[in-house]
């Protein structure tokens, strides 16, 4: 997605070789109209699929992933990392280990809300070490729901995410995809869509 | 909001005397294309106010907060619980007392994101003791931005929230008042717009 990678050059922050902040327009300050048209995007690919339901993972997954669910005309469910105190009936949950926070987080989701009939698209901003997508995949396994693809806003290509993905037989589709952050650079592949 | 107590009252659960639970719509399942008209109503409300950022609290406040500011056309940020490796520059903090999950967080939003310029709609899914509300009211203090007034979805207005937020003369929209959950119903007030 053209218009994803030039705001990416132009406002993205490379932090070291691994790290890219995308800060100011995806993960804590949001451009809606760029938002709107990465969900546009996703819903485009996946629009013959028969995508019953979207799921991503709280916090920044939550505003691609809404604009596809709202695109596609399906609702939209984000894991959450914590149990509330409200959340008091049977829950899927998962364990994901962050490598930028260092910490493994359990994630969960209603069963109420994912079902053997459901025809998933997963949806994140970031696809690194793949651990956030592989914990959404069990969750929607242990539904018996089916995960028909997975969208991802930037790809972080140097790593293992998408093989790991791919092995498990699950369609990555992602708008920017990142080969290098050397020399303070963004560099790209071909993204998907 | 007429369509908007509907639901509430068609899919909402009422635990006890003081728990609204919306999971099904609004706080872990999420209908996009009520959220849009959410969001759509707050714009309308707020049209006139020259409101140059909205911001709101991961992450149920998330989904009406992007509607909301994709109207506007104006940028979203939301605060964070914690602070992630990444958010590594000037913060502003506040902290605030959750009675649903009976802890104290602290929250932050990157100072880069709100100035003295900044004419900011504060958007957030519950209003209850208005404990979120001040704590993002006290960032964008600290960022010397206006705080032109408080979207809410549900309003509890049995409790304390709304005194609290009025008393520090802040406006307040809600679009669903709910002045008791007695009996395992759902009580309305008239709703703000």
């Amino acid at each position: 997605m053209k218009e994803l990678m030039d705001k990416i050059t132009k406002s993205g922050h490379v932090l070291g070789e691994e790290v890219l902040k995308v800060d100011s327009f995806i993960t804590h300050q949001i451009d809606p109209e760029l938002m709107e048209k990465i969900g546009t995007r996703f819903s485009e690919v996946f629009s013959e699929a028969g995508i019953t339901k979207v799921v991503t993972i709280e916090s920044s997954g939550i505003a691609p992933a809404l604009f596809a669910a709202r695109k596609l005309q399906v609702p939209m469910v984000f894991a959450r990392k914590s149990k509330s105190l409200t959340m008091d009936e049977e829950l899927l949950t998962s364990s994901v280990y962050s490598f930028t926070k260092q910490v493994t987080s359990k994630i969960s989701i209603s069963r109420k809300f994912l079902n053997e009939k459901d025809n998933v698209l997963i949806i994140d901003d970031f696809l690194a070490n793949g651990q956030a997508a592989k914990g959404l995949i069990e969750l929607c396994q242990q539904a018996g729901a089916n995960v028909d693809g997975i969208g991802i806003v930037i790809e972080k290509s140097f790593q293992e995410g998408r093989h790991l993905l791919e092995e498990m037989g699950i369609k990555v589709v992602s708008l920017a995809r990142v080969t290098s952050l050397e020399n303070g650079a963004v560099h790209f592949d071909q993204a998907d869509a």
